[in-house]
Parts: structure tokens; sequence; C-alpha cells
């Protein structure tokens, strides 16, 4: 059987384990043309959580009672399209499922020789280039300058700021706890990471930042927001990638800041890696030369077991994971 | 005598006419080099405000004791610098008083014959270029896409929305009252504006904007940005030229639509027209040629004497004024 997590009802607020619902289904059958694939490992990603709004969002809307979207590594068991043969391993956009069968739409074909599996989910995958993009397409940062960064410690934030290390600029990550902000300070590099649960954001970030703020990745925005913005240069540039503190806000934190925007002559650009295809083919091979070379290092949640998925994902919008999150199937 | 206008105190808050002090001087006499200009009209603008401040901002702060800054049409009175002779029109920067006296530095010659010596101030000056760049270069509107502008019956929103008729655009404005939406409706030929003070934004704004907003041109802020904001479209770009209801607050509006950003990929830039000198080489003359063609209009809050100058700077920021605020000298 294929056991499967579906959307049940729509949070209001903060997302519960009562919004989701595990089911069983037959086993599916490819027909001509079709690929029956077995998921390995899911991808659990901050995004996911608009999806289960009904608002307007980039990207069609999760609907109740299907199979929760995701990207997932799998194994071809059986192929009747001539495009993959039984033991590849794909990419795929089944979501949260044991199993899926389709003609191959959305796949991608991985060399799980050349890195983990999982790792296509993570630093060589949407994660590894989202991080790419949004520093190196819409920030630009000079060797020398300042780049920021929010939920430093994820599969996103600590791409971003290894690779503003190998570009010559001083990287700050801001992160939930001790034990985030010494990994990220002390074994992935960053030269200064400021632990906004500590509660003295402003001061520690103005420490960290003696030379004010050039680049800001957000992924996190809110107070976070706030605070960055009061520290950013004349002419510097934000990356919005993701607000993750307030996608269970029924009331959204108000930004105060905005005077710095004008002041400063800001830029800020909202950005989905989805839009860049075409950047994926540059991304890629520099963040596996790099990751290859040791240059970018990460760190993995792992939950054991789809039916822990519902789970984990609140974990990881609560920042309970350490790394990328990664459901073992 | 020189009468002049000096900076008696930074406000808390709401600047009010005590924050002003109104002195005489001697009129200075020229040094070789040097020009004696009179004073004709005074602009006031709003960016004044952030001035008065002791914060940092993208110019040197106005000192208190100091005469108040600001850009002037003034006629030479006596030159002894060979660029200039009695009777040219010239720009300069001799702020809130009737004499000033220099070496030329700031100055630009006008044509007075091309048009009224204080539309230089307006129109053909920093605010008609700056309505330029902020569209044209920052927003980079296309034919059939909606443009949204605030104070839109201003010195710069109403060239703004003309622009963004011209070029083939739906031109939408927000503006405080009946009478200044009649305006830009009606003289101005935009295709709707919203009047905010009706206490129907949110609702207004839809009905004006029914395929959503492309190009935002912010001089406001605040419930303002919000509201425009939650219209935006996928791509979309909003220029930051001012957040002129947000000058005198000590507590400053929380900006609560972020995540449209996000989720549209909007770009938010702010800027300053003197950033981009090499601009008005190419803004001047279209616009010269937009308003002969009388394909631009404008209109003009004149202010007679000095003294009262205080007065109508305060009522700018307060909206009171209908069109470029001048100070008839």
């Amino acid at each position: 059987m294929n056991k499967r997590v579906v959307l049940a009802s729509r949070p209001q607020g903060w997302v519960s384990e009562a919004n989701f619902r595990i089911e069983e289904a037959p086993i599916p059958k490819p027909a001509e043309g079709d690929v029956l694939v077995k998921n390995l490992w899911l991808s659990l990603d901050p995004y996911m959580r608009g999806r289960m709004n009904d608002t307007r969002s980039y990207a069609a809307k999760q609907e109740v009672g299907e199979v929760m979207v995701g990207q997932t590594v799998g194994e071809v068991l059986e192929s009747r399209n001539p495009k993959y043969k039984k033991g590849d391993h794909v990419l795929t956009p089944f979501g949260w499922q044991q199993f899926g069968c389709s003609d191959g739409k959305g796949f991608n074909r991985i060399d799980a020789s050349r890195a983990p599996a999982q790792a296509f989910l993570g630093v060589l995958g949407m994660p590894g280039v989202t991080a790419w993009v949004g520093l190196l397409d819409i920030c630009q940062p000079k060797a020398g300058e300042t780049v920021v960064v929010s939920a430093a410690s994820g599969a996103v934030g600590s791409v971003v700021g290894q690779i503003a290390k190998l570009k010559g600029c001083r990287a700050v990550g801001i992160a939930g706890g001790k034990e985030k902000c010494d990994y990220v300070a002390n074994e992935l590099g960053f030269d200064a990471c400021v632990d906004y649960k500590a509660g003295r954001l402003n001061e520690e970030l103005k420490a960290a930042t003696p030379n004010g703020v050039d680049c800001y990745f957000e992924n996190v925005g809110g107070e976070i927001m706030d605070a960055v913005l009061r520290r950013m240069n004349p002419f510097s540039r934000v990356a919005v990638c993701g607000l993750v503190s307030q996608y269970n806000a029924t009331d959204p934190y108000g930004v105060k800041a905005i005077g710095s925007i004008l002041v400063n002559r800001i830029k800020v650009q909202g950005f989905i890696v989805s839009d860049r295809p075409e950047l994926w083919a540059q991304a890629l091979p520099e963040l596996t030369a790099w990751v290859a070379a040791g240059k970018i290092k990460y760190r993995e949640s792992i939950t054991e077991g789809l039916e822990n998925a519902p789970r984990a994902f609140i974990g990881l919008l609560r920042g309970e994971n350490f790394g990328k999150q990664l459901v073992k199937l």
C-alpha cells in the first residue's frame, strides 16, 4: 500500500497535526509511458505553509483532501517510459507519499554517485540554488561588503553565508539559540552570528555589523526585518526569500523601518528561485564544486517515517530543525 | 536688509512655527568672483522635514541657527563672476532668504523666456525630474499596465500620472479630499483617483485597479502603502520617493503587507533624484516639450512673503497645498 499525507483542513493561524490526515491507497500501476517511483526522501520547506492557505500565491494552492505538495528523491521501481529505467534516481514533485507514478513530468534525474541522494533536496537542490540566486543575482555583494542572513543555520541561510565568505564578504548570521549560533560561527565560518532569542537583537546586530549592512538575505521577516533595515547602508540590497515568522500569524507584524528604504535608497526584491530556471545551470556546478571541495558544509535534520512528517513540518516552522529538514521514508 | 528664516529648534514630532525664527541681516556684498542674487521664489518640499532632524540622512542635516535649506529662483543683482551677468535668472541653493551671495556653486542658469521662472522649481525642476526618474527609470511601466501614485495632486505625483498616461498606462491617483481628486481625474486626465480621506481606501483602490497594480510611485507611506501593496501584481515595481505621512510621526506606522513583496516578487526601490544627475539631460527636454505641448499640466500653491513660509511648509506636510508649493518673495 502507498501511505500518504493529505491536507485535512486549512489552518487558521498556527498549523497543527490535525490539519493533516494519513491515508493509504493502492500502489499505482504504471500505464504505457509512465514511471513508478519509490520515494526515499521527502523535503520539508517553509513555503509549504503558504500553499495550505486559501489565498492567491505564486503557485496553485494545495487543495484540501489532496496529497501535500513537495519534492522527493526517489528510485525508479518500474518504467514504461524510454527516458527512465529501473534503479534511476530522480527528483520528483510527488509530495508527501511513499510512491508516485506519472509520465515523468517535473522529474529531474540526479547522479547519486556524486553526492548523497538527499543532498539534491538541499544544498545541491532548491535551497542551495535559492541561496545562490538571492545572494549573487539579486544582492550582488562586492568583496569587503557585509552580508547578513536570517535563519542562518537553515538549508538556505547556511549556504548564503558560506557563499558570502567565498566572495570575500563579511558574513553575519541571525539564528535562534546558542547552539545554532555556535554552529554558524564556528563550523560554517561566518564572521559572527546574532542569537535573536537572547533578547538583545538590535545591540548585538549593531556590534556584529560595525560597517553597516550592504546585503540582507531575508528568510524570517517581522522584528528581525526591522532590526536589519535600521542597519542598512546607502545603496544596499535586500533579497526577500522568505518570511517564516509570519506564515502562521493571524495579525502580521508591522514593519516600521520603511524610512530606511528611502533614506538609504535600498533595493528590496522579492524572489522565488523557480522564476529563474536559466540560472540553475550556472549555480549547480558551482555549488557542487564547493561542496566537493569542502568549502560549503551542510547539516541535515532527519525525521524517520512519513507518519512523522506533519510534526517535523510544524517543528520546521518553529525553528526546531537544524539545517535541512528531511523525512526519510 | 536681508530677511531670512532659520531653524530655531529641532521638532519633536510635528513641526510647528516655533521651530523657525525670522531674522534680518545686512544684504551681503559680493567679493571678487561672487554673484549677488535677489531670490524671487522659494520652493517648499517635503524632504526639508527630514533635514530638520538630528539623524543620519542622505544629505548633511540642517544645523540649528542656520538658514533653512532650499532651492530658489532668483535674479542676479550684481556679478563679479564672468559666468553670470546682472539680470540672469538662476536656480540657487540659497534657502529661505531674500538675498544670497556666493561664487555660484550649485547654481543652474534658467531660460525664463521658455517658461515662468518658478516652473523651474516644479514641473521643470527637481519635482518634475523626480517623477520622470522614479516612473521611467525605476518602475519602467509598459503600455497597458496600471500605475498608481500617492499624493497625486502634488508637484511630483501630478507629473507621474500624466507621464503614465503619455506612456499608454492606466493612471490611478490617491489624494486627500474630493477637490484634489476631481482635479486629478478631470483636469490632469488620470483614469481614476481615490480619496483616501473618504474612509474606503481599500475598497475604492480595488475598484480603481481592476487589473491590479504594476507600478506604484510612493510619496506618502503608512496605511496607503499597505493598501497598495495588497493590490500589487506579480513582478510589479515600487519606487519609494517619499513617505510624507511618516515625517512627523514619533511612532512610525508598521507596514503589514510585506508578504506581498515575497509572493509577488515585487521590486521596491528607494531613490533620490540627485543620485542620478546623468538622467536630467534626458528628462528635462522631454518634460519641457510635454509642458509646451499642453500634455503635462500643473498647478501652483503660492504663498506671499517669506514670513509666511513656515506656515506654508507646515500646511504642505498636512496636505493643505494644491500642486507645487511656492513662496513668492
